[in-house]
C-alpha cells in the first residue's frame, strides 16, 4: 500500500514542503515555519490580496484530475484575481485540509503543481496551514501582490459606450469539464479537445497583460472570468450602473470547444457566455483608449484580445445574436 | 423550515455580509467585492500575514458550539498568530466552504462572531471567498498585521538559561473540550467549568501583550499555544538548538480545570502541558530582561504571566515533577 499523509504527521509534512520551496527573495523577512510570515512591503506600492479555494466535489474530483493540476489550479485562480487588478504577485499562503488517507504521492504532486507556478509567477510561498479533513480535500490559497499606488484595476469605472474586451478564448474550460463529466478518457481525446481540458485543469493567469494594462491605465475597469463571461460582464455593468450587450458572433471560441459542443448537442455560444473556469480577463475600454489597450496586448504577443461587447445606458445584460437581443444567461454559482 | 443559504445564493450572501461590515479604515483602498482587496502598507513597518482554518468534525462540532463562537474563534486563532509575532492586526480575509443546507441564521451568527472580533481587534474584513462544501463547514481565515521593521517576535532566539513564560492559564481549553466530549450540558456547568468552556470556544488573542513585548524587545522568542504548551515549548527549544524543562508545580491551571480533571480521573498537569487550543502566548526571556517583560505585562494588568520553565543545553523536552524529569508528552496533532 502506498504511504498516506497520516504516516508522517503535520510537522514532517511541513518539513517536506519546506524542502521543496526555493530560497526566499529579499522581501520575505520570515517565511514558512513561524507563527506568521513577515514581508517587507515595497515603497509607493499598494498591496493586493485575495483568497480563493478549491473544494473536492465542487471544483474538482480526484478521480478526474491529477493532484498536480489541483495544486497548480488552486494558485492559478488566485493569481488570476491579482492579474485582473493589474497586480504583480509577490507571496502566497497555502492552507490544506486533507483526509488522513490522502496518499503521500498526491501530497507531493499537489505541492509540485503549486510550487512550479509559484516559482514562475513570483508568488513565493511564505506560509500556510495544514489540517485533517473528515470529508473533501480543501485547498485554500491567499495570494498577495503589489500595484502602483492607485493603479489597481477596479471593477467599477466602465462608461456608456465603452467596449468590452476579453483575453484568450471563452468556453474552453467549460467544454473541458463537460468532457470529464461525460466520462471521456484523457488518452482518447483529440488535440483540440485536450486543449479544452488543459484550459480547465491548468488555466494560465493573465498576469503579464493585466500588469501592462494596469500600468498603462489602458482600461477603465477589469475583472477575471472565474464564473464565466456573462457573470463577469454583468458585474462590470452593474458596478458602473450600466448595461452590457455581448455580440455572439464576436466571441473567441476554440475549435475544440465548438466541435465538442456540436457533438454533444450543445450550443457553443451558450457554453462561451455561461461556462465558468476560463480565468481569462475582461476589460472595459473607452474607444479613445482602444489603441493603448491593443498596444499593450501586442506586448503579450501570443495572447488574443477580442472586442466582444458594448456598455449601454439601459441596465441589464443581453446577448445579441442574428440581430436579436436575449437576456444573458447567469454565470456559474457555487451554491 | 428555517431558510438555508442556498435560498439566497452567493451574490446575496456576499451582499448580506457587506451590509454588516463597518466603514473601511483609510488604509483599505479597495475592500470586499472586487477581484482582490487593495491595502496601502504603512511606512517603515513590516507586514505580518498568517492563515489558519477551522474544520467541522476536526476543530468544532456544530451540535456543540454555536455558529457565533465558530466565527469568533476562526478569526481569534489567526489573531493569536499575529499576537505571537508582536504584530498589530489591520485586515483579514474570510473564506467559507458551507453545505448548501447551512441555515441562514447560522450564517448570520457566524458573521456576527467574526465581525465583532474584527471590529474590536482592528482586523478589518477586506475580502474573502464563499463556496459550497459537499461535507464539513470549513472556515479559513487570513489575517494581516504590521510590526516595526525587524521587530517581529520570532520562534528562534532562545538561549541557554533563558526562562519560559506563559500568559494566562493552560489546559483550560482542553478541559472545556473534554466537557463537551463527555456530553456535559452548558446550562448544567458550574462557573469555573463554564470558564473552561469559554476558553475553548472564545479564546482571547493576546494582542495587547504581544505588541508590547515585541515593541519593548522584552523577549528573545515567542510563540502561541495553538497545539499546547508541550508543543510550543519544544518548538521554541528546537528552533534554538536547545532543550526545555517545564516545572509542573509552576503551571498556571484554573480551578475549573483541576476540578474537572480530578472528577474525570485525569491528571491536570498532563492536560495543561498536552492540551491544545489555549491560544496563550509563550516567551523565551533572558533573566536580564525579566524585569522588562514583567513591566510589559503590568501594562496588561488583568493578564497573568507565569514563569514555567528553563531552556537548557541538552536537546529535548522534559517535565520536572517532584524532583523527577520525564519526557514531555507531544502536542496535539491535526492528523
Amino acid at each position: 500500500m502506498s504511504p498516506t499523509i497520516s504516516t508522517l504527521g503535520e510537522r514532517a509534512l511541513v518539513a517536506r514542503l519546506q524542502q521543496r520551496v526555493a530560497p526566499a527573495p529579499g522581501f520575505v523577512q520570515v517565511g514558512i515555519g513561524d507563527d506568521a510570515a513577515v514581508l517587507r512591503p515595497a515603497r509607493n506600492m499598494d498591496e493586493v490580496i485575495t483568497t480563493d479555494s478549491l473544494v473536492e466535489g465542487v471544483h474538482f474530483r480526484r478521480e478526474w484530475s491529477p493532484a498536480e493540476s489541483i495544486g497548480y489550479k488552486a494558485l492559478a485562480v488566485n493569481l488570476s484575481d491579482l492579474a485582473s487588478m493589474g497586480a504583480t504577485p509577490r507571496a502566497s499562503l497555502l492552507s490544506l485540509a486533507l483526509p488522513a488517507d490522502f496518499p503521500l504521492a498526491d501530497f507531493d504532486a499537489l505541492l509540485d503543481g503549486y510550487l512550479a507556478l509559484a516559482s514562475t509567477s513570483g508568488a513565493f510561498l511564505v506560509g500556510g496551514n495544514m489540517t485533517r479533513s473528515p470529508g473533501p480535500v480543501v485547498v485554500d490559497v491567499t495570494a498577495i501582490g503589489t500595484v502602483g499606488h492607485r493603479r489597481a484595476l477596479r471593477r467599477e469605472g466602465a462608461r456608456r459606450g465603452d467596449e468590452l474586451y476579453v483575453t484568450g478564448a471563452v468556453g474552453s474550460a467549460a467544454a473541458g469539464l463537460a468532457m470529464l463529466e461525460a466520462g471521456c478518457l484523457r488518452e482518447d481525446l483529440s488535440g483540440p479537445a485536450r486543449e479544452c481540458l488543459a484550459r480547465y485543469e491548468r488555466p494560465e493567469p493573465r498576469l503579464r497583460l493585466g500588469g501592462i494594462v494596469g500600468r498603462a491605465r489602458a482600461a477603465a475597469a477589469g475583472i477575471d472570468l472565474s464564473d464565466g463571461l456573462a457573470d463577469a460582464a454583468s458585474r462590470l455593468a452593474h458596478a458602473a450602473g450600466l448595461g452590457i450587450v455581448i455580440d455572439a458572433d464576436a466571441l473567441p471560441i476554440l475549435a475544440g470547444t465548438t466541435a465538442w459542443a456540436r457533438s454533444a448537442g450543445r450550443d457553443p455560444v451558450e457554453l462561451a457566455v455561461a461556462g465558468g473556469d476560463d480565468y481569462e480577463l475582461a476589460f472595459a475600454v473607452s474607444p479613445k483608449r482602444r489603441a493603448r489597450l491593443l498596444g499593450a496586448a501586442r506586448r503579450c504577443s501570443s495572447l488574443a484580445l477580442t472586442r466582444v461587447g458594448t456598455f449601454v445606458a439601459e441596465r441589464g445584460a443581453w446577448l445579441e445574436r442574428d440581430g436579436e437581443r436575449t437576456a444573458l444567461p447567469g454565470g456559474f454559482s457555487h451554491f
